[in-house]
């Protein structure tokens, strides 16, 4: 979502990462662009978006909250994708838990579009890089 | 989920397995059984029964379908938990997403609730165990 | 939502009642057809049958399922309104949550649209009536 | 939720009530803390927090907006269990709507993961005891 | 829903038409005011405004914010209907997609009332006509 | 989504399309392929197909079912863009309405990421083309 930015308010920002394991096999195809469902990667980029926004009706406790910006990008590794997601808001808690579920959500949409040719995909190193803007300070891992 | 028993129609199963690693002071946080959120585990096996539910919203081409089983268990193991769901359905497509959304979902709930102890956990491992009564033949990692 | 008779199915039916009791002011209100916001009967019954719809994603251990009808009917009474919701199914499971689940929702339904002239109305005896076609025989109240 | 302390915005709150009335056999049942379903009064205090997260999609008329803290109480009494909901919101409408979902939603659930041993539950006296912070000025049963 | 008037915020609104064409004789079954299934033009009215407080989990680049106002109005016109949908937030992004939503989701529900005597009906000409109050200044078509 | 073969069953099947007029300058900063939200026509193909399966929480009275294919094709005209959806299901209601929102939401979705620098597109001409496999006959427009 592109950036709604409101200068009076403080802005919340949450970074996660995580990566898929992909067989060689199963890469080529992915890097083709096309699997007989589209494309993975525009598609993983597209469903981790929504979910960040879906985010208070999975985790049960989780707030629900306006977001003002999230995107989820995809890069080629080795083995594999690593899947960063950023989210913002303005609102008066964090989005670690928008960003963590964006890359969970892509990267399972990778799995379900890549299965039919791997099923032994491994999704892992689900991480939260970067929180910044709470009240309780600025994190790094 | 209980189980509904409709002999009359082939079942499918699917089991996925994921794991969150959790630092040995949250950790006595989580198995005190109460963090200030409420039971991390027991919210955590309810969220991912209710995201297997959510599974064709979230993932953009999974086929919506009716499921006749699902459950999450949670197991401590040394520096966290193994997360395992089974999901079944009499409908004529496999349950894999559904039983890898249940896990992640399991594991991203978890983190929301320990994340005001530890914000370094890491969540991995998220893979399909076991498929079995579909079409194509059952298949074991 | 119109019925779909499936001959060859067995069909399930739950039939669920509730009542809410508001003052002699605020039915007139009611009765009038029109609040500021519209006609509370019409919409109420509208959201039961919606609500009985998002019955699986509400109640966490309650099984996905498709319905083949849902009905909501509105009666008034000396002191306010009985509400009785129909549904059918020709699937495995029962449906008596989407049942009372549509009843509550039009009860609350009627409560947030009456709510601005009187806040005391109260919602009550809501409970199953009738299941029928199950495995477990048939069950009236 | 956690309470999102926003000292800047006024906190407006609702709290609701009901009632769910449970056979003496059934509530045996409960009181063990676990029904083959799990332990139905954790399970009906998740689903109402969630529920008055949906409130939105479930009433017509209601107006979407973010709270800062919901939570449900579940209290034995002599023929069942009490319930009582507590919504914040800094936004400009009240919460009376998410209040009564959450009772509602509780005592639904509390119904599924029963059911099996008792049918004959009835949900009743769900009704707004407070409402605090609105323009309106405060409210008290 | 009704407005929430919150002076110190600034409020963007936007107005959105669309137009849904009817055969003669199935005009004469809405203008009755009864099909089968209800009344189409209430339940188009509220199917709109539901549907305006879903927008951001439907279109995947929208932003999800509150609403202070949701309303749809349906005229009668020669061949069928006018349909207007007029949507507010006092949030910091605009409100066109929600208006637009409203009005295409009212159209399809009517279509869905009416589709038992008309198969043919056309939805159309679905618009923005106004937008105004965001920081790129006001826009009328 | 692929498609799940059930030869046992019958299918049903629902065409529908529409077309969304978009202005030349527009035109080709979406044939560019990239507004600076991402593709429109991969991201509207998607949330058209997801959409479908968001139907029955839509549109008030329209029964909720499994889905066995969707898919959604944007084919480039003079003016803008036609789009069609198809959809399939072996339940026994037919998919017309999910075809039809399918094609909505779809056009919606073009018009969302287009408006930065178009906000004169108009959708139109939605409507059924063709549905086979109920119970009534097959029927073509």
């Amino acid at each position: 979502m592109a950036d709604v930015s409101d200068k009076a308010a403080t802005v919340r920002e949450a970074v996660a990462r995580g990566h898929i394991a992909i067989s060689a096999d199963a890469l080529a195809h992915v890097r083709s662009g096309r699997t007989t469902k589209g494309d993975p990667l525009e598609t993983a980029r597209l469903a981790g978006i929504m979910a960040a926004k879906q985010t208070a009706s999975l985790i049960p406790l989780c707030h629900p909250l306006p977001l003002s910006h999230a995107d989820v990008q995809l890069t080629p590794v080795k083995n594999g994708y690593d899947i960063e997601a950023r989210v913002r808001t303005t609102a008066a808690t964090g989005v670690e838990m928008e960003a963590l579920t964006a890359v969970s959500v892509a990267a399972l949409t990778i799995y379900d579009m890549v299965k039919a040719v791997d099923k032994r995909m491994v999704i892992g190193r689900i991480r939260l890089m970067k929180k910044t803007g709470g009240r309780s300070g600025d994190w790094t891992r």
